[in-house]
């Protein structure tokens, strides 16, 4: 059931079949069916180390082939496309490779689980860029339409000279005092807790939406919860990531920025939560109200002026032109259909798409950074680059 | 790419290409990625009048086929079930063949533009029914999550004998006064205007939620905008159909009901909100916001009671156990992936889904009745068949 | 401890000393200690029934004088306002007294139990106006200062051509199983229920944030538990006053408006909420959130408009010259200082404050078209003198 | 007009006419009519140094006689309280000497403008109260009903083990560019900038709701416009102080703490939000709502729970026993009222009130923590005596 017999075929191979990889098939499944797009993606195959499970995810998520070895999924003819879903520590190795095999890459984000893993990433892509491949890293909030509308009135100077961002971003499922030593409380695995988790979305945000550069942060971090029990029964272990981080940083010029992310904000389910202040104005959002952008214009009179809630569905709005009328709101998921489309047109217009590697290690830096200086008593630490 | 190898089939023929198509596409392209199901969907064959537009339509939304005769569609081997998405005035005659062919039917909201047409769609549905032949109606919002545990909690008696609903689907590109005189407000094409369109939506929940009929109303309408320019630019006709209307009513047990619906409420994009008050707690609902439920429990002490705010993206409500987990919203679309989902397993059990054909015609009772009473100075005036 | 000695003084005399007489006392002991006035009111003296109780009211709420028969307070000669807090059954015959005796009159709403006593306060009122005296009835929220914001902005013309009014004002202190057959569930002392205790509320702002009269009303109204235990612990009483009334009205521009009041809304404590929407904009208000007014601009491109939050505490919003630095929120109360302020003015230049006694007798007459097309199953009724 | 003949007086003497005065004074003049008090306090002299101006805010304000000089006013026979309104530089000195004098003391926030200062007042006050005097710092905000509600609900266990602390305080004045250089940005006179104004606030309630000391923190500090114009026009000057401070800590039970104090934070007028998380459960508060507080209750089922919006104004509400029914607000000036009422009682108890002198240093030790590690590259620092 080709979209168009007539466009050109972007074959698509993808590693990971979990949460991830169930959202980034329904942006892939979706994407031409809502956008017109210069190439028609082909869900080509799916690659997970457990046969029968892979074999079942393809059928579900459907993918036409399945593979138990991602170097077998990077070497298909059929496949011009790696999208990369698998946990953090595999990233770089495949990518790297993938972009040996001259595939272009889509990698989830954090883009790796150590700055030198994510600089040999930027290396292999611009090297690949040069053979006419392109490198993207998965921060799909960006493209959420109300932050994309955020980012345009930046742009366009509506909100002035920046002051301030404040952003949190807040789970709670920490806070279950039955939840097992799972992977992702385990350093070893999962590189961070909540500062690689969540961390790396706010600060790719507040990089994003602003336009600048993170120079510097001080930091605290705290696991609340050192021992956790065994999923296997047989005994309890050490929880070796943090459980929620505080920080605070100064952006390139010279305005203040706040974070804070943690999984034991009891109540909160996914409250990611960014504000910007300018001379001029200010925006605010909040994930768990995705579909809605708040705006304060301050060149208004003061009598009348106030936050206004944007519901950004209108068909001007960002990525609104693929999908339903005024009103209708979209959901979490959306964001990986969008970001699929504008990877696609990147391809085709033989293009670098954001945010690129070199983007996702700025992250990391501003992560290792973060580490640093929780380690040193929440010292002011500059971010490696960004001066 | 079949979703199981091992699960029988289902075979859908759609009618229509327009908003509701795609709504439906989605929704029959999505079900069986996120939901366990005893038949998989085939998206078989889709109907439009014009070859080169439905041809795209299938192209671009994923069906393997397409007809131009709706009636060579109910015709076909592979078409087992008829989903009706084209306007009002053409469900009746397509339901009834449908039905006679013996296929199953889903067809949209309202049900039909006359309560003639609908009595006649209702005996066609039980005749077939005995033939095991289900009919179902798309009243799609019944499946938001939210109205979905709005219903589960007013089953379980959580806010006691019902006093108030209240209940307003507000838009506002009406009030745009460049609009010109599209076919929705047109009384020979589209029924009613506001009415039919806004009206069926909040009748039908405000009944299903309750778990009551509406025994008699009292109505407004109005239009405010009585001509506007013709689409082909030769001058200007007259608006037919009703911008907005307002009806009071009583439900079976005494409680009372009040309604309104515009398409003149600027600033109001699609806020269909609804309200019921009990003797031991309230419940209100804003499709602007559609992941959230606001629940009053009276039962608490008055000290610590308000209204919560419940983010129902929970692995335990309703039709959660398909998506993402807790805090990630879901869309619009997604109630037509639930409806789907329902509609497979009711056809995979033999048992009649809801809402039913009767349930469509008794909104179309409700709105005739209104209808009246608007004619006749307000006056209260009984639903037919629901005392 | 006067404000000043060199203003001329403004006697006060109160009838009344329950929940509506400590509102008074509080704006007018506060008044002119946050406004500028040209007359210094001073409490006088303040008048009870029973002798111990309203000397322990003078004394708490600081009334220099009591008295326990109203045609005493009227004639002392240090009485120049006569301020009429007591139940309505009462107003007329005080409040023409007073008039008589050339005193100013300031009467709480409802104006009275009936339109002829409204009818017959209106002719006194307009005899003394010849004579120098002015009446004024208190609607004491149009001097919420949002909602004199939003009279500002509709008198701008900043939401255009009016096409809706939408207003509800909701409590829940009927639905308390255990309420006794209180004097305010009786229909000799309270005259109507809800409808006048809430809806002469509704329809007072309706009618002055719009600058229109409604002009017909078609009406529900409902007792839901029609029997109360007496007070006195001797057995139960008949409820003979609505707990709820819907209904629905044109205005003399031809927008249409629905109310609703009630005393069950579980869960709703003080919730009159009201919206407006016109061609070019909406305001919306709830008196739960009483320092916030929300602005909708439809002359704004359609990608950055939204309803806007008013903070409603700027210095050149209505009333806030007086009080605290913005963002520091006032309370209920305020409006009883901001009633006080506006009549001290208009006493002083002579000028007939509003609303007026004629605006009181209007709301009346509409109350009554309610209770008249309550009983004549709900029949659109016109208001009379409104045509 | 005495509230009672019979309950004993008590003097009080005032410092200090502006915004502040005036507060206190509303606070004076309405707590012996909203509550039951035990002594009836008068309104004895107010001070300040230009006989005009004192003269016309005793006559405004209400209070009986005027004072030039504070000496005279704590040396009054009829002053038994003195209540200190004053800018921050005056208080150590005035505060001691009236201790000296044998009278009660109620000092507005910040308690001083230095940690040496802060600590004199605490000797002298405990020197004091060895007398049966009493000293009182004036942190209002502990007395929004909201808050003192939030305080009972923590007390009661209601959120469980303290994991997070998150308070804002924002306001927007200072990005106002045409600002002069007033009193306010300069060091010399106000101490600090956004941080002792708003930042002593934030750091006060999070102890107080959470009933911990904060043992260290980290810090950034930041002056956006370094020149601003000079009031008599004869130039510009440079702005000594901060306009915004971020700062992270740590509570003494390991919990974490964030917090954001601002001037130039468009939109927001005056935006002190806190919020709690717990093992049990969550607490929100923003005082542009203050008559809501927003707990989430982490016992109930998921399927059930959710952010409640409790509406801060039930009869069993903290200090609403001296108010208006449920759902009428309450405004920002109650706060003084409240603060009156607990003040009179505890001098007629002689037991020892809160927020205590101690309390008052302990934060301002915090205080300087913060301007400590804020020079210190952001290091964590300690507080003293806080370990």
């Amino acid at each position: 059931m080709p979209i168009s017999t007539t466009s050109p075929t972007l074959g698509v191979g993808m590693v990971g079949y979990a949460f991830m990889g169930a959202a980034h098939s329904q942006g892939w499944r979706t994407v031409g069916r809502a956008f017109d797009l210069p190439r028609t993606p082909v869900m080509a195959a799916i690659c997970g180390r457990d046969r029968a499970r892979v074999d079942a995810a393809a059928d579900r998520l459907g993918w036409a082939a399945a593979e138990t070895d991602w170097r077998a999924l990077i070497a298909r003819d059929d496949v011009q496309l790696v999208d990369i879903c698998s946990p953090g520590d595999s990233h770089a190795e495949i990518a790297i490779a993938a972009l040996a095999a001259g595939k272009h890459v889509l990698c989830e984000k954090p883009l790796a689980n150590t700055v030198a893993e994510a600089e040999a990433m930027v290396a292999a892509a611009e090297a690949a860029a040069g053979r006419g491949q392109l490198a993207m890293v998965g921060f799909n909030y960006r493209r959420v339409p109300a932050l994309a509308l955020a980012r345009r009135l930046v742009a366009e100077g509506r909100i002035g000279t920046l002051r301030h961002v404040r952003a949190v971003y807040l789970q709670d499922w920490g806070a279950d005092p039955e939840l097992k030593l799972v992977w992702r409380l385990r350093k070893e695995l999962a590189g961070s807790g909540a500062l690689g988790d969540l961390g790396a979305h706010v600060v790719d945000l507040a990089q994003h939406l602003t336009g600048e550069l993170i120079t510097g942060v001080s930091a605290h971090t705290e696991t609340f919860v050192k021992e956790r029990p065994l999923p296997d029964g047989s005994g309890v272990g050490e929880v070796t990531v943090d459980d929620a981080a505080l920080f605070t940083g100064r952006l390139a010029s010279g305005a203040l920025a706040s974070f804070e992310v943690s999984r034991f904000a009891t109540g909160r389910k996914n409250a990611l939560r960014i504000e910007l202040n300018g001379s001029d104005g200010s925006l605010a959002f909040d994930l768990e109200r995705l579909n809605e952008l708040e705006f304060y214009d301050g060149t208004e009179p003061a009598s009348r002026a106030g936050f206004r809630r944007i519901l950004v569905t209108e068909p001007d709005h960002p990525y609104l032109e693929g999908w339903w009328p005024a009103g209708h709101g979209l959901g979490y998921e959306h964001t990986f259909a969008h970001q699929a489309r504008d990877l696609v047109h990147a391809i085709d217009a033989g293009e670098q798409p954001a945010p690129s590697f070199a983007d996702g290690l700025q992250v990391q830096r501003v992560l290792a950074a973060i580490e640093e200086s929780a380690e040193k008593n929440a010292v002011h630490t500059p971010v490696h680059g960004a001066q």
